[in-house]
């Protein structure tokens, strides 16, 4: 993109960006029902009281998710007292669009994903920035895969800027923390918010960065469930991987900010909890056995990992 | 009891009242497991690195129980900076022992039951108080029972004083509250914190009356399992309690305060999450057909029922 080009774009509306957020949602649903290829999502459209509202749609028990929401927003109105607080600033008005997705894959080969995208609005525009990022929680680790997905996520930063993958990679592992377990959620990825403008970065920047995020999102889902959705899978597997979802549980309710966000200004329920998975596990006190990959991937939900440099050939599958 | 005989009553030392909570617990657990007839309790003991320790004992895939906890604990040492927070208190040794159950059955007829019953002390035993409570959540509200239930919980009560059982039963109600569902947890019980010395009420009346909720778990727990562990039910039920579960989970990790307190404080995790179901479930907006049981459950997950008055017999199992 050419620098000296910005100064003659408009700049995008919030009314711009809703929409392809709205689109990106289609996109991304449509795809997903062509991987899938047993089931379709169902719509909720939602209003909510103090202005906006949302579209819902839920894959349930398909051939390669168990359960998906693909979830679009677009709310306005003034600002909950508690959201003031927890965001620092005094202002009435806000204005907030995205698109939220999670899926619960059949398959304990295939990993959790999550990629949330979002704009932010206050004082009538005069502030303003994207937040969002992909992360993965995989059931079982493998490692070739993890590498792949991170070397994808640093390729579409690096488009940008060569700053956002090193950064945002951190900011994932610290966000998507289990601090109790200590354990990271999953292998992490990129989380990013606050992205305003900046001499270095226009709102346009930040905006077409957003969009490439979430445009990777089929590509990178697509890597990490062609390969795997088929493979033979042992009973023990199956609840392991209910208990890696007891974990995702645990992460979703006591720390995820979306998730308090949404319980504390009384957002629609169903729509927030969807990330929930359909079925999930709690054994008291399971170890896996040692040396299974069970006992690997326990190893491997930890910060800092430099999964781009991974040998990544360890886990038998390569 | 007779008032006069108090001031020669030694006051009951903490040492004592573990000691007594610790036979509560072995009472318990030797009852519970002639209840199941199928399995024993695996125990765990720890020791908590600032001091003190305890006993965890989990029975697993019983005959009635599919997982339950009874975990017994004395734990002292400084306290850590957020409960001083949260109790408002400046000082800095405590003592802290008490019994924690939560049974999970296998039959969705059979409630899940919680009871606590704890001691508490700072500056070595000049400030000290009593908290504890049962309450019950069934997966399916059988009117009769949960009037039997609270009738047992207000005689045990009204024996120390007729204040007691309301003021403990709207504790409880409030308590127990999913505020993002607008549902109480179950039915309620009773629940009560910071009960200390006053001039109507000595130290050792208090720890009388605590002692007569913990040794009414098993009769409790007797009457809401030997009628219901054997009723035949559906798939459909059998998913309804996965459900059920699942707002436990949602209430626990959200908004339980002795949750939060343990993971805020590193607790031993696996026995302060040894309250998670074995198995829950989460279905996108599930409605329950309209006139069934499970409808009627969700009516019956409300605060301030009066369950002593009830009729009690719209349940079809009177």
């Amino acid at each position: 993109m050419l620098k000296f080009a910005k100064n003659f774009r408009v700049r995008q509306s919030k009314e711009a960006i809703a929409a392809w957020f709205q689109s990106l949602q289609d996109d991304i649903c449509n795809k997903l029902v062509k991987m899938d290829g047993a089931q379709t999502f169902k719509e909720d459209l939602w209003e909510r009281p103090g202005g906006g509202g949302g579209r819902s749609r839920i894959l349930n028990d398909g051939a390669l998710i168990e359960k998906g929401g693909v979830n679009f927003s677009a709310v306005h109105g003034a600002l909950p007292e508690n959201i003031k607080n927890a965001l620092k600033v005094d202002e009435e008005d806000f204005f907030a669009t995205g698109v939220s997705i999670v899926l619960h894959p059949k398959n304990p080969f295939v990993p959790i994903i999550h990629m949330n995208v979002r704009y932010f609005e206050l004082k009538g525009g005069e502030t303003h920035w994207f937040g969002g990022g992909i992360d993965v929680t995989p059931h079982l680790v493998l490692p070739k895969d993890a590498k792949a997905f991170h070397q994808h996520l640093e390729q579409t930063c690096n488009f940008y800027s060569p700053d956002y993958y090193p950064k945002f990679k951190k900011w994932a592992d610290d966000y998507f923390y289990i601090k109790h377990r200590q354990e990271t959620r999953g292998i992490g990825g990129i989380f990013f918010d606050r992205l305003g403008e900046t001499p270095q970065f226009s709102h346009n920047d930040r905006f077409e960065f957003v969009q490439a995020i979430g445009n990777s999102f089929v590509p990178i889902y697509q890597r990490l469930s062609n390969d795997n959705r088929l493979l033979d899978f042992t009973e023990d597997q199956r609840h392991w991987q209910l208990m890696r979802r007891g974990r995702y549980v645990e992460f979703n309710l006591v720390y995820d900010r979306g998730t308090k966000f949404g319980l504390d200004t009384n957002g629609r329920i169903e729509s927030i909890l969807m990330s929930m998975p359909p079925l999930a596990e709690w054994q008291y006190d399971f170890k896996p056995k040692a040396g299974s990959l069970e006992a690997k991937t326990l190893n491997w939900l930890k910060k800092d990992i430099d999964w781009l440099n991974h040998r990544g050939e360890s886990d038998g599958f390569a």
